[in-house]
Parts: C-alpha cells; structure tokens; sequence
C-alpha cells in the first residue's frame, strides 16, 4: 500500500491509501466542522447541515442524490461529530469518477428555505427520541456536567431551542464559515486511480471558493460533579462518568487506548469479569476518546436500578487498584492482541482503512500505514500504561446517573 | 482464490476459499441443526444449546473459553436459524490452529445442570425482551400464521413454556440426534493453511462419534390470514406480511432477490418512494428468505397507528401492479448494481466470505466463486423478474400487524 497526497490550489487537500489488491474504493470528504465549531445560539447546525447536504444542489434533486448512489450500488453516508463531519460512499472502481462528482456536488447543498423547514422537524424528532428513550441522552448530561460552558460540552445534535430558533440564513452564515476547501480533506483508499482523482477532484472542487476558517481550541476546564437525573418510567439505571484523558496531540493517547480495553473492554476485561459477567451490570464498559487539546475517558455503566450503589463502588475500588497496582503484562498481552487484530481486520476493507486514513491527516496530517500502527501498539509497556494511570485518574470523575433512583449515594 | 475440500473418515467435511491476498482468516462450524429439527416440546433447544456451548467443555471453563479467545484477538461469535447453527471466529493467520482446537472443543459441551439452569434463566429473559419491546415478536408471530403446524412456523427462541420445561437430559438428547460429524461443515475463508487446517481439524474433531442425523423436510402449507395483535402500549403499528418465495433450491431465488430490492430496497425502491420517503412509514422494506423447500417474501412496515389502513392499501397496490405491469430495465439494472456492488464489498474480507461459502456448500454441497456470483446476477432479465412475480403472487399473503390499533380494516 502506497500513501500520496496532493494539494489543490484552492486548499483542498487529497490524501489516498492505495490498494491494487483491493477490489472496491472508498471515498470521503473530511469537513473540518463540528459541534465545538458552534456557538450556543447555533449548537447543532454541522449536524443539520450534514442532513441539508442530502437535500438537493443547483443541479441535482433531493431524489437525484439518492437515485445515484443507488444506481452505483453504493454504501454511503455521512457523520457529524465534534471536531469532523464526513461524507462518504464506497463503491466499484469502476464508479470512482461518479461517486467523487456526487460527493462533491453535495457539498454545495442548495440549503432551500422550505426544504430546511421540513428537515428542521426531522431532527427536533431525532432529539425528542434521543431524550426519550435509554439511556435518555445520559452521554450529552454528563459532558454537559463535565465541561461546562467549554463548546466540548454542548450536543452534536443541538437543542430543541437552539434547532426551533436557527433560521436557514445562520445555517448559510455557518457554511460559508466553515465549508471552505482549505478545511475538507479528501481521502480515498482501496484500488484507487489517483490521478483521475485530482482531476476528477478539481474539475468538481476547483471552483469552490478559499476563505480563512480557523477554528479556536480553547483549553477545557473539566469539573467532577456528581448528578442524579430522575425518570421514573425507566426500567435500568444508566450510569455515565467521564474524567480527563490524553488528547489527540498526545504521545500517551495509545496506552490509554489500551487501558481502556484492560480495565473496561466490552469482554475479558476487569469490568467484565467483576459486573457482567457475573450479570450485575446489563453493560459496563471503559472508552477513551481523544479531541484537538483534550481527551476523555468514559465509563458507561447499566444495570437494575437497586444494583447501582454497589456498581458504583466496585467500579471505583477497580480504578483506584489500578491506579495504585497497575496492570499485568498477560493483561496488557491480551489487549494487544486485541487491539492488532482490529486493525488488522479492518484493514482488509477500503471502508475500514478510510476513516483512520482520513482522521489521521485531518487531526495530525500524518499518515501511518498498518505496518506503524501494529509497531505502535506492540512498544508500550506496561510502565507506560502506569504512566496514563498516574496522569489521569480514573477516580478523580464526573458522574451522571439516569434512571428511576431519586438518589444515587456517591461511592466513598 | 481457489476452492478446496476434504472429509474426514468421521463424516466431517472441510471446505476452504484460499486467499493468499488476505490478511486474516475466517473459521466457522456450520452444525445443520436449528428451529425446524425441533418438535414442539423442545422447541428452542437448538438456540439454547448454541448458548451452553459458551459456559464449558470437560478441558475448559467458561472463563477459559472466554479468554482464550480474547488472547487470540478474535472477533467470535455463534448464531442460530431454522436449519443451521453457526459458531465462527475471526482471527490473524497465525492463530488459525488455536482457533480451530477452540472452536472444535466448544462443539462438544459439557451440558452442566448448574450452567444448564443458569443459562435458561438468560433465556427466558431474552424471549421476555423480545416479546415485550417493538416490534413485540411480529415477525414469529406473522411466521406462526403463516406456517401453521409446519416446523418453520415455531420461533427460534422458542416459548417461555417450552424452555422453562425443557431439561438438560433433553438437551443432552438433541445434541446426540444432531451435532454428529456427518452433520457439520467446517469452512475457512482468507489466509488458510489448508494442510495444517485438516491435520488440526483430524485431531481436534477426529473421535467425534458419528451416527445417523437425517433431517425431515416436510412441505409447507401456508395459510392466508389477516391478524391484528392489540397492544396498547405501543406507540407505532408494526406490520409483517409474508408470502410464498422461491426455496433454496430453486433457481428463481436470484430473481427472487433482485425483485425484493426494486419493490422493497431500504431505500430507492418502490416502496421506499411510496413509503419511507414521504415520511409515511418510518420503515417499510421487502425481503427475500430461502430454506429447504420452502421460500418467503416478508414485507416490513411500522408507522403511525392511523396510516396503517392507508399504507397497507399501499403495499398491496404496489404488489398488484408489479404482478400486472413487472419492472423496467432501469429498476433492474439499479438492483443488479446494488446487489453485485454488496457482493463484491462483502468478499472483500474473509468474514463476509465465511457465511457465503459455508451456507453455499451446507445448502447446496457447491462452491460458487465472486465470479460465478456476479454471473449469475447479472444473467438475469426482466421476463425472470416476472416469472417470479407470476409464480409467487406478492399480494397472496398473511398479515399480521400488532400496535395500539384494536382493529385494522383489511386492504380490499
């Protein structure tokens, strides 16, 4: 496999993985907007946005859009996150051409007035569902409780307010803020034509306009709170706590990622084998996810409502051991073999070496092959995952609980 | 890729998909025993079993079973239907061997009446979950009209009555009908050692005891009937409609795929554009399901309580006009470009082979290559789209729909 890049006079960079052996493309345009690029008033616009893009463009209906990826046969979608929204499809390599026309056409959505009215309810359902059933946004509270007014603690989706108030013209002004081709990366991977690529790629993308988009990374300032959200029509209690972890930019974010899987994997790890395996816990897991200048960790915790004091408490008892006693070398040995084998696995496909080609670049312009990948996660040591330890308590956390408890007592 | 096989003297067949491109393997026992082997009395055995060959063999525990595989890495599962069960790991090419051994010792469990007891609670929650939540078992409940007494009327879970009285000698009974030699197929997908893989195989599953397992495949006699389950605290009204299809061993069933993709496709079908799009359904999708003798068209629709009628009328407006006008070229072309493109995506990784090739020889005692694959699809024209529409009349069928409505007025 092969890594070459190329950069486009307006800015647009193209980044692509190539695959002879690979019998499919991949193909995505990284947008450098997300929910921390929002101001309250808007929260929830790159998300909104993202659907408007499937809406029609001055030459292609809503229906157009659709009909052609279909007649492609192509898998395609889109995401929005915090810090990224992707466009992607994957298909034939037959279809390459087509399918970077089409991705590129949508990125130049027409935002119609009536068209943004009738989407507008579709995502204040999404947001009504997202708060009405399990775990009923517990996620989005406790980020809320944990970075307070930091843009990291505000919704991808937005508000019920925030989306009622937004007028299309915002959405206009939030785009030509944010969509300018020196801030989407194009990435491709799989049995790819790169030179048809770049001229595909600026035939479609040439003209679009360079602006300056910067994007402002204020430190977060977390808080450790500990809250009790009260539904009484819930049947679990769901459990969420996050506490500082290394951030994207840092080297320690790899054995962070290991730990995770040592102590909370969603099998064979401590938390497994303490809660649910023994079927304390419906789910109790560990996740690290890293930003631009911050990195979290994340427990998820489910489990019957009565059961929630005593989960807390060994969940806690399981981090301060570690923080204390540290791991073991069999147990840093299974994760590895984990974690290798994920991304062994997901190499064999475009699709799964697209997102980690394209998020590499967007967030570190850096490419790393398989091969560098492996080496990574084969040279940490059990003394570097004390060091993560040490740095980022686990214990030291902001905890939200949803569920039919009034109170939940706060482990000691 | 190349195709290989051997059987061992006990009855084992091996078959194997060589791809020295590949960068994993993928190893599954493919066991044909599943819901339509049962009788009613021990109706969900054969799910039941799947679980208990998790919680230990005479060499294992549960725990060992458990992190053994996670050393390994490896992206395991088990699965069962109505007529095979399916236990598979996903790992890197060097830990082909130990994989086998494991997954060779899981097949011959030690049925413990304490994990036995233990695991039936799990079930009953399991069936507890699935009749309790959308779409509240509409699916086994619409199969249960539809085939009456015939075996593959029963639900794989089986009934809270069948299980609670089920015992572990029971158990014990079915697997010695079911789980001998001659009943399994051992395939392998990706980076195989086929040498190593049968000498592995010849140890670990060589003293399996074979005896007689023949299957009985009675022809199925579907009913017509139209059925409304009242559950008022449903907030949307789930529909299930089935109708006689092509079976797994004729040839009609790739027309029969190809037609449930122009009418019922997730999206740019006909029933996507009448439907899901216009927002008057949240979902409404038609599906294709082959067996041994016998095939099904299952149609998918929820929605809003007050536009069941209407939708319903809808549907069967769609199905009448297709049986009298059939489908154009385009809408052809579209599936068959959606269908080779899923082909050739999935083939990709050994794990999407695994089920191809496994289920094809179980099935068929064939191999069929990507190639042979996308032949066959692209061989087929609109007058064999039709022969399926004539022959298997979409709006012949059985209804069942379940929700807050007490009573649904049947499409005239």
């Amino acid at each position: 496999m092969e890594f070459v890049r190329h950069t486009l006079p307006s800015g647009l960079e193209i980044v692509a993985e190539l695959n002879g052996d690979a019998r499919s493309v991949a193909l995505g345009f990284f947008v450098e907007a997300g929910s921390r690029d929002e101001t309250e008033e808007v929260s929830g616009v790159s998300h909104f946005l993202e659907h408007m893009a499937f809406k029609g463009t001055p030459t292609r209906s809503a229906l157009d859009v659709n009909r052609e990826f279909d007649e492609m046969g192509a898998r395609y979608n889109a995401s929005t996150g915090e810090e990224t929204t992707l466009y992607y499809a994957a298909v034939l390599p037959e279809c390459q051409d087509r399918a970077v026309r089409l991705l590129a056409d949508i990125l130049r959505p027409s935002l119609r007035e009536d068209d943004f009215n009738t989407e507008k309810q579709v995502i204040l359902e999404e947001i009504r569902v997202y708060e009405d059933q399990p775990p009923f946004g517990a996620d989005e509270k406790c980020k809320a409780a944990y970075f307070g007014a930091h843009p990291l603690g505000r919704s991808v989706l937005g508000t019920a307010q925030s989306i009622t108030a937004l007028s299309a013209e915002a959405m206009r002004r939030y785009f030509r803020a944010r969509y300018s081709p020196s801030n989407i990366v194009l990435a491709a991977t799989g049995r790819i034509d790169f030179d048809a690529l770049i001229a595909t790629a600026e035939e479609s993308c040439g003209v679009w306009e360079r602006f300056d988009a910067p994007r402002s990374i204020r430190p977060a300032e977390p808080n450790q709170k500990f809250l009790t959200v009260h539904r009484p029509e819930a049947t679990q209690e769901y459990t969420v706590q996050m506490s500082d972890g290394p951030a994207g930019d840092e080297k320690q974010r790899y054995a962070a990622k290991l730990l995770a899987r040592i102590l909370g994997d969603d099998s064979g790890s401590r938390l497994y084998w303490a809660l649910s395996d023994p079927g304390l816990a419906e789910h109790a897991v560990l996740r690290h996810y890293e930003y631009a200048g911050a990195g979290l960790f994340v427990t998820y915790m489910s489990c019957e409502p009565e059961r929630t004091a005593d989960n807390l408490q060994v969940v806690l008892d399981i981090y301060r051991n570690a923080q204390t006693a540290g791991v073991s070398k069999e147990e840093l040995s299974q994760a590895k073999s984990k974690v290798s084998s994920r991304i062994v696995l997901s190499s064999e496909r475009p699709m799964g070496r697209l997102s980690y080609v394209g998020n590499e670049w967007v967030q570190r312009r850096r490419y790393r092959s398989v091969r560098e990948a492996l080496d990574t996660v084969a040279s940490i040591s059990v003394d570097d995952i004390q060091s993560v330890l040490t740095g980022y308590p686990l214990s030291r956390s902001t905890t939200v609980t949803i569920g039919p408890l009034a109170e939940v007592p706060q482990p000691a």
